[in-house]
């Protein structure tokens, strides 16, 4: 493999390239791109319709001094492959050494670390107005689309780039993936560009005051780099929209299409099988998945999908009776196991809005206020784009919409993708309950109570990650269910608002947030047992030490404290320790610890989470090491405490 | 005045007025918007251009059952008026009994409560959704415009209203008010819409496949009335674009368009003289801005516009040998001291990005990256709408960008603006300097670091409240300026990480954030003297109680904690108190008081701040009353606590 790429070792050297050696340098790339992805995963198929206007930016463009911004960032591979970067993906053993995303720690080249949609044109207004204002005559580029055209930001990009005016060219890349399985709206309007070629009246782009060019095949690198060219050194900010090929090379897309690219499309038998059995898997509409890698074939569900599918299930029972229950996902259904099968069979009881989180949110909001009973599933990460929406149309207007969380907590995510702010977010928004099931049985409770009639308030759902379902297929979880409530009665309007004690000892409680419980449970039969913790330095080990009776507490609902059971749990035990899998500051242990300070000084409480940091694909079981969420580091705490 | 007004309880008589006296209940809301604008104040500028669309609305469309949603819904006053309010702006005496915005609180009319802006197209599609759903056939309006077209989820609603399908009409009100000051974009496109009466091509919302109709004179009724009724029963989304006249019947719009009204601009004499004077107060072009009553004419400016200026001309004077020295202010740029003169002054060096939050941030964090030092002003409330850039694009790229927070934290604001949540909401981003100072010489003196050399991080500053500045101006504060640290050297990348300690006693701390400094001053100084709390059911307010030498300690930065100060804290006091102006989950107090747990319990923590609650128009007074943010009540809570 490689032969041409392994001679690329920055942009000079595509520049050097002879123009004729173009399409083969294109073919080499494509080749490299689907074997990384058997082997590692990634965002593949918007990466194979990218080729050959990275390789046509590269040529025509002077990166770094001119700067180009790639919108999410996720389709970056080719630029990562010319800037430098070719043995990342070359060599099996360096697959882990790029990012899946532009980072500036990685290269000069580029210009920011993204992961969300939308935000590369705003982004390209602040380095030209900065150019502009130093006099300076870089030049701007900014790649946006694969499904970050529909995201909000991009519109206030676009409109504020005409008003600044400079050079600055954004490349929007229409591979006709940007809603799953529909059209419309301005993609019908996007269609009648490409069906004209440019020339359809009605140009959002036009519209918003920019200057504008159509390349008909994006996948043509002579073209790329001729309409480059011409719109390089413009005087004021144009739209280059080039139609390309998402997923090129790979065997969905059809014989005609592989055939004008020049015959890059010719992969080897293995690769075609594997390629169809990604497209099964993931789907080939949805904008911003992850592809997993051929060794992740045939694997069990993770936690979202697993859930997921679970919450849909229960939700599709209802669609007959109930008509204002809609499922609403803002993108990317399928990553929380909203199958392509349910989404064909809810028919109007599910919408996909696009990447428009605010959207979304708002839509839900009215949905609810109408009667509705909107389920609004997304990552705990995506939720941050709509923050204000959460606050303002959801929570200060009260509508019972439902959010399904997906992702939340710690995780080897990398830093753009994080789930560990979510609890933070949530939490502190008057109004709006937030839930935390341990378990299967629990979180399905939930989703009826909070779509049925009894909750007249929006709700957020913190869907159980992969060490609840790892603990309940191991078949150590004990069920907690509706049922299992001391304190509750029937009448009470919010049932998850008191704790549920799953073991009563004295001296210590652990309380255990979420996705912690499996954690909880293990350092409460450790202590039971005697065990002693394994700190640093310390030479014995394996001795026993004295057995600790502790209480294991889980927490339900993190919006609010159970002030009863914390008040009650003060005349028994001396210390508290909480235990939650996202950020500490803010987060829902630091109000246990103000609790007791305020109302019960007698009580010492430890608190255990995530620091105030990002994380760029730490493992979890070393993000847990280093935060003390190992069932060692949280049994010394306790012996810790209670000698201290 | 008001005759026919007098007689409109509900839509229903608005329906039943004869078409020929449509006008003269238009000039009779004119008359009585500028007279409740003298005595109370409001939005009235866009309130008196969307006069005529809204009796015209109430005319076509059958309120409650059709539902129309304004957006930001600032511009609700006719409304109300229409929907058995009128008396509220009739009568002086009413004028407080209803809000600024539509709240369902008030009236079965009003869909949501909102303050934001761009949202009501995302709303009625959620309300048309449900319709459908349902097998409905009531109608949804969607009312936007004044500025609210270009923020970003505003296109999102566009793009999905189209995909949605079914009756939904958008009108659009286009008073040319969009951005201060300038045009371009999506408003060139707006202005050849106006000026080829609907006609030209690239029109931004056939882009993005919607209907359209467009009414050359908005004011006039009888043209309104047919164009919405000509819409009514749609069975698609379609935009009505009206071109109305912001301020109509205030002296600074023409004399022509005044004539163009049929004389409805016939002002009493006071009312000319106070228009004018409140557009020098306040700037025509502001699209959100809040303008005061007569009384509130002469007043010595509140802390944001004083500290804004301050802030501003600071920066000024280095503009010459900064290039990049960048105000950006997304829209509203008066109400935070950033006057007219400055603006027209700055030049390049102002950027007004719109009401577009989302697109300022990532453009300051650009323009950060590419060398330069932005400077974003805007609301605490509206820095909400960015959290995810907040989050992404600026602290997770360590861009050096600094945000002045106006407006922080608790006041009388209404319930869509409240300053409560801006510590939980910035705190809690990693990476993000958070800086509180207690007085104008500390203010300019973190501004001037902040975008000097020595800072490479994104900072951002909690713009002095009016409590600071009476401190200040009655000369009773303490200026604390930089040189007044014990512990910083000139070396220390962040000087303002150590907290000041204004006065050094025992056994009691308060620790007093921003713009609860003066509190705290009051507070020690009436424990010094022995004051005796006044608590409830204590007779003995009067008599005298052992007097406490309490330490005062003001913490500069709320981002992280100043672990030394804490710890040297604890060897000689039992009682650390702190006081926060803003919410107490997720914030400041809450974090010390976890401190305190995890690292030294033998010091007790009392945490003062606000609940986790929206809270509408309640004065600051008593929302300090009721959060124990009272000098008395902090005496109080330091003796119980002490005995305790």
């Amino acid at each position: 493999m490689g032969g041409l790429l392994a001679t690329i070792h920055g942009p000079a050297d595509v520049q050097a390239l002879d123009a004729a050696r173009l399409p083969e340098l294109c073919a080499e790339i494509r080749r490299v791109l689907v074997a990384f992805g058997h082997a590692h995963g990634g965002h593949i198929g918007s990466n194979l319709g990218m080729v050959e206007a990275t390789v046509a930016l590269h040529r025509v463009f002077d990166s770094p001094r001119d700067r180009i911004v790639f919108d999410v960032s996720h389709q970056c591979y080719t630029h990562k492959m010319l800037t430098g970067r070719a043995q990342a993906y070359l060599d099996p053993a360096l697959h882990d050494a790029v990012t899946g995303f532009t980072n500036p720690r990685e290269s000069v080249h580029d210009q920011f670390v993204l992961g969300h949609t939308g935000t590369s044109i705003s982004l390209a207004c602040g380095l030209a107005k900065m150019r502009d204002m130093r006099g300076g005559d870089e030049r701007v580029v900014a790649v946006i689309g694969d499904g970050a055209l529909s995201s909000a930001i991009a519109f206030e990009g676009l409109n504020n780039a005409a008003e600044q005016g400079g050079n600055m060219i954004i490349v929007v890349n229409d591979n006709e993936m940007s809603i799953a399985e529909d059209s419309g709206g301005m993609y019908a309007t996007l269609a009648r560009l490409r069906e004209s070629d440019g020339a359809a009246g009605d140009n959002l782009f036009r519209a918003f005051g920019l200057d504008y060019r159509y390349v008909a095949d994006g996948n043509d690198v002579a073209a790329l780099v001729a309409a480059f060219e011409e719109v390089r050194d413009c005087d004021h900010p144009v739209v280059v929209h080039i139609h390309t090929h998402k997923g090129l090379g790979l065997p969905a897309v059809s014989p005609m299409t592989a055939a004008a690219t020049g015959g890059e499309a010719r992969l080897d038998g293995d690769a075609a099988v594997v390629a169809e059995d990604m497209d099964i898997r993931e789907g080939r509409c949805e904008a911003n998945h992850w592809q997993d890698p051929d060794s992740a074939a045939g694997r069990p569900l993770g936690a979202r999908k697993h859930y997921g599918q679970l919450a849909m299930a229960a939700l599709e029972r209802r669609f007959a009776d109930e008509p204002g229950l809609v499922v609403v996902s803002p993108a990317t259904p399928g990553s929380n196991g909203i199958t392509r099968a349910f989404r064909a069979r809810a028919g109007a009881h599910y919408v996909d809005t696009g990447i428009a989180e605010e959207h979304a949110v708002a839509f839900a909001s009215a949905l609810a206020k109408a009667g509705g009973r909107p389920v609004l599933a997304t990552s705990a990460t995506f939720f941050q784009r709509t923050f204000d929406q959460l606050q303002q149309e959801l929570s200060l207007n009260a509508n019972p919409a439902t959010l399904l969380d997906f992702g939340g907590g710690l995780s080897g995510a990398d830093d753009t993708h994080s789930g560990a702010f979510d609890i933070v977010m949530f939490a502190n928004i008057p109004g709006l309950t937030c839930l935390a099931p341990t378990g299967e049985r629990m979180f399905l409770d939930m989703l009826a109570w909070a779509t049925g009639p009894a909750n007249e308030r929006p709700v957020v759902i913190r869907v159980p990650g992969d060490p609840i379902l790892a603990a309940e297929r191991s078949g150590l979880l004990p069920a907690i269910g509706v049922g299992d409530d001391d304190g509750r009665s029937d009448d009470d309007p919010m049932p998850w608002s008191r704790y549920r004690t799953v073991h009563a000892g004295a001296d210590v409680a652990i309380l255990a947030l979420g996705n912690t419980y499996p954690l909880g449970l293990q350092v409460v039969d450790a202590l039971r047992r005697g065990m002693t913790a394994i700190a640093d330095g310390d030479a014995a080990g394996a001795s026993a030490d004295a057995a600790v009776d502790a209480t294991l507490v889980t927490p339900l609902c993190f919006s609010t404290l159970d002030e009863a059971t914390l008040e009650r749990l003060a005349d028994s035990h001396r210390l508290v320790v909480t235990l939650e899998d996202g950020q500490l500051d803010g987060g829902w242990g630091q109000k246990v610890a103000a609790w007791y300070q305020n109302h019960r000084p007698d009580v010492r409480v430890r608190t255990v989470g995530g620091d105030t940091e990002f994380t760029d694909r730490v493992p979890l079981t070393d993000l847990n090491e280093r935060y003390g969420l190992t069932v060692e580091q949280v049994v010394a705490l306790v012996r810790d405490s209670l000698r201290g």
